[in-house]
């Protein structure tokens, strides 16, 4: 794993809605906040994010769940990196824990005047075999995305 | 539109990482809270983010800069609902307005157990000319959505 | 209207106080957020509150409530404008929407060491009826305002 | 003094806008929660705000200046008490102490339906000299509260 | 007692965890920012954190209830002071108080580069006897932090 | 280690006064929490902060750094435990870690009334060498911890 970060949440009344479920947006917030420290960590200067692929929601997270985050570098280009970021939520009764959900969030490396900035780039041959499968996966999306990118007049 | 929604932020030093961008998590969570405020007045009940679509930052959010959210609802199935969420930053100092992003977030409408509960369908019928062109796109979005879904195990 | 805009909460539990009704103070702070974003639209540089008339809170506002805010410039004077602001609550359950409060806030322009700065003016001769008659009543607010005017040592 | 509640805070970036001046929302939130403090106090259970004197802001409160509050209950109705609350903002750097603005606060004793709910009344003739003139202003303030109350439909 | 600040709060659901009982950690930030205010008033410049000695809870604080915390400097050494800060909670319904911590926190003034800098001494001999009593014991337990200073590599 | 727990943030403007250091009360507020998770990690059940034993700021943590927390259990008694946190910074540019600081916090387990409950003692014979030591080192904590009780009124 590129660049890890683990992060440790319990869900408290300001996290949720009026019945006690943790609002999709906390997640999402909590995920780019991790995923941008895996970035910063890479390219040790600040990065912003660009592109977030689909999130699915597969289970709800309550009041009074521990939730787990772990980000990692997945992928990089010239000035953008590719951030895995794995959720899970536990049980504070039973310990039990169940994946919630996987997202994909792209950041691009700026300088000083918040400009796109080279980043050093992953060596693939230099990575293990499961970073290597991450690695290629994530090209695969970075395909994808290309594909579907919008032009905001 | 259905259950237009809209809302207008300033973007303060809370919202801001150390370099004076606004956090991509926190544009997430203001559009997730307006989303669910359509969504929840759509069907009249509480409603749960399930899917959010690829989101593309078109261009940084900056400290001081107004941002404006709207949000409606543009299709609806038997539990769940898609709200299309655009996203404009303003310049404090020239008023300049300037698309940044669409997000698309499905929200699932849920009885007291958190069960999926059946809301009233759209009647397409019933739309005008734009409405039904959302509808449509909100379908296609819909059905490419089913092909991809992850099953979490 | 000079400067509109409008803006959506839903009271959420860091918003309320132990017995489930929104605290005054969170819909003075929603207020005085909208009336400054309003006034800082129309003078296109930073303003502070000077003034704030009596706020009568008609009815409760309450966790789970929809709130919507809209706020307009209603009169300018050399430094200084007027916002109101217009608070209602709609029900999460009915939709129905009630009128809460009324509120004027007086702001000033300042510059970059924070003394008052000069405005452009209103030009009464180019409102029309409705805001014409808005701007007449805030000038006779002004009036009673100059009257109570407090030195404060 | 009847109900005095002191509190002290520090201005933080939380509490301003871009250009360094605490919110004039965030004062009132302060000062509507320490009235409440005093209200609670006096009543012994809960109580909302139901108005707002005119607030007129003498002079601005920096990043870093320390604020300090005083709230105490003037008078008391049947159901409703008046709490007069000052601020005064003190240099970290000289310590000089100003008075920035007073505000007056009137709050209803609720029962646990919402329901106004009936109060020990202050009996002005246990008050000592300064507390029996706050009780006659703030009952002059009544008086002229009561001309203005607006009837929302 | 020497910069005295006094400070009151209400406990609020983002103060607690789901059972009602307020954090522990949100008590010792509550009182870390008091006894800074009470540094800060001694020395008329920044100052921060350097040692907590041991701190006992002795009685939970919930949600509703009124705290009340009170700092003053006991001592003072060559650029550090010990502020002492005791906690209270009131309850909302019968105003009893109950004393349920105090703490010693040290505080180091910091010059712009974030150096020690030398703060003027209090003089035992201007104290009258409680304060001198406070300084005395101040000083017994700086003699005791010294000798458990650790070295962090 | 026994109900391990990590922790990553990065410090961001509402977490550091005026001239850019974290404060203690945020690091202690940080450090409360995830002791609190740990503890209820092994109890399966509400806990509650009962002590913190001295805790000793070795070095400033700043504006933009990375904090990493690690929390774990080291000893159980009847109904209580003693959680261990460490705390280091990461510098955002260089990667470079330094230990800031290490604390002890002692939670109770409690039912739903409040009261303490037992827990599941931590059985020494089955710790590994270090976890036995740092069993070991709880214990003379607590034995001192006990000989430091205070009784409040």
């Amino acid at each position: 794993m590129i660049s890890p970060v683990e992060t440790t949440h319990i869900v408290l009344p300001p996290h949720t809605n009026s019945y006690g479920n943790a609002f999709g947006g906390q997640i999402m917030a909590w995920m780019d906040i991790i995923a941008g420290i895996s970035a910063g960590r890479y390219c040790r200067g600040p990065a912003v994010t660009v592109y977030v692929d689909e999130l699915q929601f597969a289970r709800p997270i309550l009041l009074g769940d521990i939730v787990i985050l772990k980000a990692a570098v997945n992928w990089t280009g010239k000035t953008s990196m590719e951030v895995g970021v794995k959720v899970e939520r536990e049980s504070p009764k039973t310990g039990q824990r169940e994946h919630c959900l996987t997202g994909y969030f792209t950041f691009v490396a700026i300088d000083a005047e918040g400009k796109p900035k080279e980043i050093t780039p992953l060596d693939p041959m230099l990575l293990d075999e499961i970073d290597l499968r991450r690695y290629k996966q994530a090209q695969d999306r970075r395909t994808h995305r290309l594909g579907k990118r919008i032009e905001y007049k």
